[in-house]
């Protein structure tokens, strides 16, 4: 495969920020002062227009297009291209007024009044009709510019809408995907418990907040049917940015983990994958290091999405963000560690929300490179201009890849199902949670996992991670098996098959759908723990491992017992197995045990396929990129801050500074 | 009096579980695999058709009730009994989309979505009509079967509604009460504060979220209303069971002090008391005795609406719940334990919710006897083979009492009252609470108590305790006064006698109503303990009890003085005090005691009056049923998870293993 | 300026109570009863109807006011002078009954339904129709009468109403506000933010609940629409009494710092300011001196509206409330010392909600001075009779003023902004409480403070103390300055001056609108610590400080600077600097500093400008008030539960018991 640039026209690798200049049309002074400021912090990109609607459209069919072309024309004389977005991200006053059927309807059957941002209804046609009139209209004037780089379609797309037209819409596609046969929604959605069953279609209701919500079928059905119309209503943008600029790339700005949307679907209809980034940094819960490594997790998330191919850093704080809890400044050096993890994760840009902090609203004290005294000679000026410095020397970088040997199965509609399943302790699911910690358990051992989905292809791997895989989607345990098969090592654990892709349980013994030979065992009982419930295990080995939350009671069959409970009326029975399958081995952990006994196991299963890893030194965090030659540029950050001095992979001494990089 | 049979037909006690066939009519494989499984449990009972008015009619109209009648056939061939519901626990979709009038309006005045079950309007007309027509259905298929041994109305009967034809009926329903004199009401309800006189009945809401809450008249009235609405609703179910069933016994299920309705008033209507049993066993908060003992005091509520006959513990999870905060699974034996207490405390029955997990839906991980594995081999299965097992031979037991000689009085308008009254702390009046830890000082002792109403008869008691008796029903004075008088000893505490049956408070001095003549004093203040407030009590024989949460400021006019307050600006003044009065003595405890200190009044008012008590070894708890004869089983329970050894009432050396059980 | 005695009728100073004869019209003995017992207690003031509406016009157009004269009669013929309410406090049934306009529509856009209080729409012509007919109906009755001493309008203003009228007045005054000019409007929001630009003055709405919160200005001046509308409201009620009885003074009911209206511009239309104390005494969460601090405190905030003139303490309560988390009693002294108080902070009486305890509804169970008890043998009523005794003999202190040479700067709209403001953290801002704890230090120091707006004249003040001036209102930054230039001591913190009365940022660098200038320097960023992040400054003296919740970091271009950071990345850089600017100094703390530090400058601000201080011992808080020829009465406090024996400032040895009270 061939390495793909995502922005040839750019020298470094992309820096670039959220720009507003529709907020200061009347200011020209700030205007050309932006531009001074953009090269001093060697800035090659803008991202413009997100929120721009009534700067292009102030009244309904009145349009003002010409300073969008008159600010790209400056940015590109000044070597500064432009990422443009579809302005769909806030609607004008004048359209809520006028069409108040855009608005959305919330859970509690209520249409919403006019305001904030992103809540607009996905279904609505007339909304559709107006994003595309401006929409076109943006192409009109600078579809051709020779500036624009990117499609940023409309803004961090999310939330649900209960209005008659998404409940119809609901229906539809319920209909479709059952077949237009309402028994075969009943008997997968088990309505016969408590009188349930539907006659037809035009029943069901969204779950509204005061109406069904006993429906596990249906409620997942929903966000799945959120993320389907929210994908529908993205694609009726990218069919027309298509049509007329078809060599023009698009994305849009994805948010972590974020529980409301299952990016996967959308990824598929994007050229490349771009992500905001607003880690709690210096916060009092836990370490720098860890704060980090869930900043890694989430790079991962969004790399493996399309893994041929680099991502975009879409946003993040230059300073400090203002909807934190603790809005905390970012330590001096922060920025520029952050940034170039970013990068060692596979990034190929790194953005800013925002250039120059807005004088009201919202987001008047959201961090930007530019603060409200207007100078270059702030402490976060200096920082962004360094990080520039830095991408514009790692122009080699662009286009290599992390290639990751190691995966963490992660579904959201897993996520969704384990979270509305009745049972456990709401408390202490922690199913997202649970991988991110895993995924930091690998990053220690130099490791770079990708997060992928249970039915991915999982050719590239030795190593396969699959935590709390409660629900199956359709392929997903013969995928598992074919990996274990052709020589992978598996491991899952306590809450592995349970449900079908509807949550159906599963007849005749957990895991279900075949995994329960793949295992060696079925799991009879899961115990819930309080915070004061001890217990542990102990492995042949003689290691000891603690044990929370979750401990399963297992009938094992035909796998080895490596662990058994210390305690409680289950003390002796098995905790851990492992069970030669095909030319693989598949590893069951019954119960949630600390993290040091997982990495243990993880070594065993790394070393079994004979896959490198290395132990790196407390507060060392390492990533690497390869070009399509196997040539690696790797990444050493210092993810404390105290001064490190250690030996890196090859065996080099090496010294960073507190929060210090070194990119080989 | 005769001894009442519940259940002549059956041999032992019954074992029965809620049976939910018509979730799984398109797989008789597994309908003829449960009869094969129920005897192997040796079940004698199952309860059918809670949930089924959708199985039954799955359009409007269109009857389906062939599978009833197959399925009580095939379990009476076999056996079992069917305790048979009305199915008006849940409405079928069509049902809510032809007649929305059927659906609840909730407190914000907004009409709920279908969804859920139990919140049906009780007050239409057309819900009632609809019940009516399946109930006769049902009658039509099965109402002669030989199997049918109970009707079982509806489930779990719970919630409010405020639409307007609610709101009409409470209107009604006061002018009833108040003898359409919206004046009596006035001054009933003391409107003239805050100007909130009423010209007519016509003005009177409901309590909406966002409506009339500062009447405390108001509010608890709307309790009642809730209470003799259901109740209304409930017999025009009975009044259908009996017109054309009149030998098969109704009972309905409740739910330990469920706050929302007075089951008392319900009971009238009900040939059988029964309710559903779900302690939080082996949680963090208290010890696994306690767990029992409030498992103990919720049987003794139920008992004592019934007195004279036997009670059914209509449902228990097999394994763990699933709706718990943390969904435990309970420790072997203990559903032995929980079965023998049931047992012990005067149920003739122990059942189950549920016989199979439903593969879908809310309960889909709510213990049962069947779970998706299938088999009879779990160690749940087991349990309730061996539990099964020992109620085949406790036939002997059947129609045996509990027959105690102490009562404790509670109130549920009182409850209500309480929970109200605007003083105090709501963190810290724990009405409910404060009664069940009397209880268990008591069972320590060895001695059930019943739980009676302040206005029922007393002549069968020895020592009446009533705690934080805030509220007096008319009668209820008297009442007391005339306990005492007979020789009976009465204990009451601070927050007694403060308000009439319409929360109007005394004048002339707490506790009103005649009461301060009972008790020789006055409570002249009342104050509210923090936390760390430190205060004790002083008892003329040296005796020390610790005070938290209420300490009342006591004139004692004609009492003995038995302690005094040790710190405080109240020190040395009076704070339990005791009066002789006719040939009884009664109590007053002017401040919240350690449970110790008040132990040591309950046992001086149990030797007063000759009635026996045995201070149980820690961990042991003990109840007695006697027959018309006087021949008794006495039941011995281990309440820890060590082996106990100690000496039985009776002087015998016992053994028990960790949560054993012993039945002489 | 001549001395203003506020009742020259009566002869010492005002001793008084609401009253609710209206609640016992039928019980002509109470009412009998309860002027025997006013005389006892030295009552020479009760507030009648201020929920009387009902009583004056039970149905429309059907009025009673016969008994309204009866009782004033009765109560002048015994010496007791009437304060009488309008009764806008509750409306009665039938009128929201037959005009729900009249009701508000809350935030969620539902209206509420009729009950509770102080819930009336303030834009509602017919609610304004209706109270104004039945205010002309009182004054018909005994607007002549000898007894009459105040008027007190309606009770308690607050709360907002989101009602299409609101609405559209809400708009009106933005029109008119913004001249009719939307687009001062919206560079005034800085609406381009997020495309909120507005095309017309109709489409703005009230904040909702599920509409817009995202333009600070938006929010902030619904606020200000609010205190604008109830201030509207007010004067529709004052025109007609003014007019009719132009002789009677009004006042209204205040509350402490209440978050819902701005007193300042209210008090504009009162002749008195009176408000309504209730502390918690005696609570777990801070010492008792600590809850006197407070209070005197917010008696501060009230006497520093008018400070010319004595104000009135309207309501307290005499025993305990019964709205408090806990109601905890009111210890033996505390009423005295508790009334003392009020006195030396400049109230010229002392009332209390309520004379007798209503028998039913919402506030059975708050203090009274008679209880339900119904006798006058109560420690409650002797301690308010003491009170009384003591008032009596107070006849000299009336009109006396306090006459405080230091003020702290509180605006009502800067802490609507800082709450709204997204950044920081919105668990540790703490606006109010850090004015409080400001307060406190002066207090400790002997030196009663007035608590002043921004643009106030600062004439008066040698020392003034400005913490988190975050918003710059017109005219406060030139305020300031003359302050300083003419000599004054001036101290602002972290947080100064970030943005214009419409919340846009100053450009150019904070402190903006010049007070850079002022202060000589640059706040360039802002750090929001975690509880867990320990820092400090060093005095150029030796001194420390702890550092906690907020730090800035400076650039000091013309100040000293007299404490730098000890720890974190700004270590060694500025903290606390000091300029002279004019014959004055300027002192910036940029972080929030412990309170014995800040106390350390205002120590030397005050000796700078030979302001007399002294330092109290620990537990006591005094108070000075002082007549037009400067002779002055002293009050010494002990606000703790134990004996105090100290030099007084003038070098008297004085022993005080707990809780004591000294006045010279």
């Amino acid at each position: 495969m061939s390495k793909k640039i995502l922005f040839p026209q750019i020298k470094g690798l992309l820096h670039g920020s959220d720009y507003n200049p529709d907020q200061w049309l009347d200011r020209p002074d700030i205007l050309e002062k932006d531009i001074e400021l953009m090269k001093k912090a060697k800035m090659t990109s803008m991202s413009v227009g997100i929120f721009a609607w009534a700067a292009y459209e102030p009244s309904e069919g009145e349009f003002h297009m010409d300073w969008l072309k008159n600010i790209m024309d400056k940015l590109y004389e000044n070597g500064i291209y432009t990422i443009l977005a579809t302005p769909s991200g806030a609607r004008p006053a004048w359209l809520d007024e006028k069409y108040p059927e855009c608005m959305r309807v919330n859970a509690d059957d209520h249409r919403a009044h006019h305001g904030f941002r992103h809540n607009h209804c996905m279904s609505s046609p007339k909304f559709r009709e107006k994003t595309g009139i401006i929409i076109n209209k943006i192409i009109d004037t600078v579809g051709d510019h020779p500036g624009l780089a990117m499609w940023h379609i409309s803004n961090e797309f999310g939330g649900e809408c209960f209005c008659p037209l998404c409940k119809k819409k609901f229906q539809d596609y319920l209909a479709d995907k059952f077949d237009h046969d309402i028994n075969k929604l009943n008997k997968a959605w088990w309505t016969s418990f408590w009188s349930h069953t539907y006659n037809n279609f035009s029943q069901i209701e969204p779950p509204y907040a005061n109406g069904e919500f006993s429906i596990m079928g249906l409620n997942l059905e929903w966000k799945r049917f959120t993320t389907w119309n929210t994908t529908d209503y993205m694609k009726s943008e990218i069919e027309i940015l298509k049509r007329r600029t078809p060599n023009i790339p698009v994305t849009t700005n994805f948010m972590q983990l974020f529980p409301g949307l299952d990016y996967r679907v959308m990824a598929k209809e994007l050229d490349v994958i771009s992500w905001d980034s607003y880690p709690f940094f210096h916060n009092n819960y836990e370490t720098f290091a860890d704060t980090m490594a869930r900043s890694s997790f989430d790079h991962a998330v969004m790399r493996s999405m399309k893994k041929d191919q680099p991502y975009m850093l879409m946003e993040s704080a230059p300073g400090l963000a203002n909807w934190h809890r603790y809005n905390k400044l970012k330590r001096p050096g922060v920025h520029k560690l952050f940034s170039a993890q970013a990068v060692g994760c596979g990034s190929d840009t790194v953005q800013y929300f925002q250039w120059r902090k807005s004088r009201g609203a919202f987001e008047q004290f959201h961090g930007a490179v530019v603060d409200h005294l207007g100078t270059d000679d702030t402490r976060i000026f200096k920082e962004v201009a360094k990080v520039g410095e830095m991408l514009d020397n790692l122009s080699k970088v662009k286009g290599t890849l992390v290639k990751p040997k190691a995966a963490l199965l992660f579904d959201w509609d897993n996520m969704w199902a384990i979270e509305n399943m009745r049972g456990l302790s709401d408390e202490t699911k922690n199913y997202p949670q649970t991988c991110a910690d895993i995924y930091h358990e690998f990053l220690k051992l130099g490791i770079d996992m990708n997060v992928v989905a249970s039915d991915d292809n999982l050719d590239d791997y030795n190593v396969v991670v699959a935590p709390m895989l409660y629900m199956l989607r359709p392929g997903a345990a013969d995928n598992l098996k074919k990996f274990v098969k052709r020589g992978g090592q598996l491991l899952a654990t306590y809450l592995t098959g349970y449900v079908d892709d509807n949550t159906l349980c599963f007849l005749g013994g957990f895991p279900g759908n075949g995994l329960s030979e793949l295992f060696g065992l079925i799991s009879e009982e899961i115990d819930t723990l309080y915070d004061c419930d001890i217990n542990s295990a102990t492995f042949t080995n003689g290691n000891k491992a603690k044990i929370r939350d979750y401990a399963e009671i297992l009938r094992v069959s035909d796998a080895d017992v490596i662990a058994r409970y210390d305690s409680d009326f289950y003390a002796g029975t098995p905790v851990v197995t492992r069970k030669t399958y095909g030319d693989g081995k598949s590893y069951y952990v019954a119960a949630r045990l600390d993290m040091n006994a997982m990495s243990e196991l993880f070594k065993t299963m790394l070393e079994e396929t004979e896959t490198p890893y290395y132990v790196l030194p407390d507060g060392i965090e390492y990533h690497k990129r390869e070009d399509e030659t196997g040539d690696t540029i790797e990444f050493y950050l210092n993810v404390t801050d105290k001064e490190l001095s250690f030996s890196t992979i090859s065996g080099d001494k090496l010294t960073l500074e507190p929060y210090g990089v070194k990119i080989f």
